[in-house]
């Protein structure tokens, strides 16, 4: 486990005690994500989209359909900037300056590479679904030819990659702690509600468990090494 | 109310029906979310930070330390891309290629500029404290002179600017509604739990009605024009 950032954009210049390398903390914050934010730019116009991913060992994989324009743009080899964050906490201080927000990413610079072997597009297919619903695969009917040949599968290399962690209570100016207003945290998280059943679902058929009882982070974590 | 893009770019060209370009549908997403993730590039090499935000009328702010590298970069008159998003469910299929996410997201366009007007520079601070804690402001320590010197407040206009939203069931092919396995959707929301206190806090200071009560999107919604 190493505490030392990879290259010089990794590293954190501001607040430098937030930054972590180790991808012990990279992963967890990975795995329980959901969707990720990936930025390209062609000459310097920088674009972004929301999406999903998956982690497999040392690989995030995105895909998206053939015609899209940002996976097309990607799979050409320009550089890209990926990341997922996760607020835990909204904190409040005694002084407006001291407002803050605790939080976790993970932002991972890199070349995403065009995955073009059929059983890897497939492993990162079953990746990509089970990232969001762990053990749904063997009860989906699995991607058929010509889905194959409208999805594009890309990779990105856990490398260049740092997290960024914010915890605790505010850290007020030592004169503001004698004010008298409250200051403090109001936790966040993620809540998931009751399964809604499709309207068209075949009667008599209940949520499976992982659906019923459905947490992040994952209680079998997928993407393990 | 308009639904036209505002530009090529903005303009959704997979699944166009999920595109929305009023301002109504736009502001609510901005106004809901905690934070956005901002990408900018240099020789088209992309970076990405999430942080805060607030919407005041047709302006996005941003700020940050007058050191930070990503906003010296915005502030320097690069193009940027803005993009808020909500995860509101997770769409379980019959088929693996169509699962999906229910979501909500904004992607803004453009030339974030440094505002200089020390009045509009505070005005959009207490517009980014109360964008995350709306109604914090009076009860705040106010910026002295060293902190407003210390920081950086950027603007964008929300001229090119779209949102995306999915929402609803799973949409399978026809031949797999009669498949025998669960399909619907799993309820994502962000939730809040109870205000903890900071250790320091003066004895006999209860957290004010805008902490203890705390909801997203906020009763008294910031950012009206």
């Amino acid at each position: 486990m190493s505490n030392e950032a990879p290259s010089a954009r990794t590293r954190l210049k501001r607040a430098p005690e937030r930054g972590a390398y180790d991808r012990q903390t990279i992963d967890a914050i990975l795995d329980e994500g959901l969707i990720c934010h990936v930025a390209f730019a062609t000459d310097s116009r920088p674009a972004m989209i929301p999406t999903i991913y998956a982690r497999v060992g040392d690989h995030v994989y995105l895909h998206g359909a053939v015609a899209n324009r940002t996976l097309r743009a990607l799979a050409d080899g320009l550089e890209a900037c990926f990341c997922v964050s996760h607020v835990d906490g909204i904190v409040i201080a005694r002084s407006a300056f001291h407002h803050s927000i605790n939080y976790r990413s993970v932002i991972l610079y890199g070349i995403a590479e065009l995955v073009s072997d059929e059983a890897e597009r497939m492993l990162a297919l079953r990746a990509l679904v089970e990232h969001v619903v762990p053990e749904r695969w063997p009860d989906v009917r699995a991607p058929n030819e010509q889905e194959m040949k409208r999805t594009a599968v890309l990779r990105m290399t856990l490398d260049e990659v740092s997290a960024k962690v914010r915890t605790g209570p505010p850290i007020d100016d030592e004169d503001d702690y004698a004010l008298d207003t409250w200051a403090g945290v109001i936790p966040v998280r993620t809540a998931f509600g009751a399964p809604i059943q499709d309207p068209r679902l075949t009667s008599g058929i209940d949520p499976p468990p992982y659906v019923a009882a459905y947490a992040r982070p994952p209680a079998s974590p997928t993407g393990v090494d």
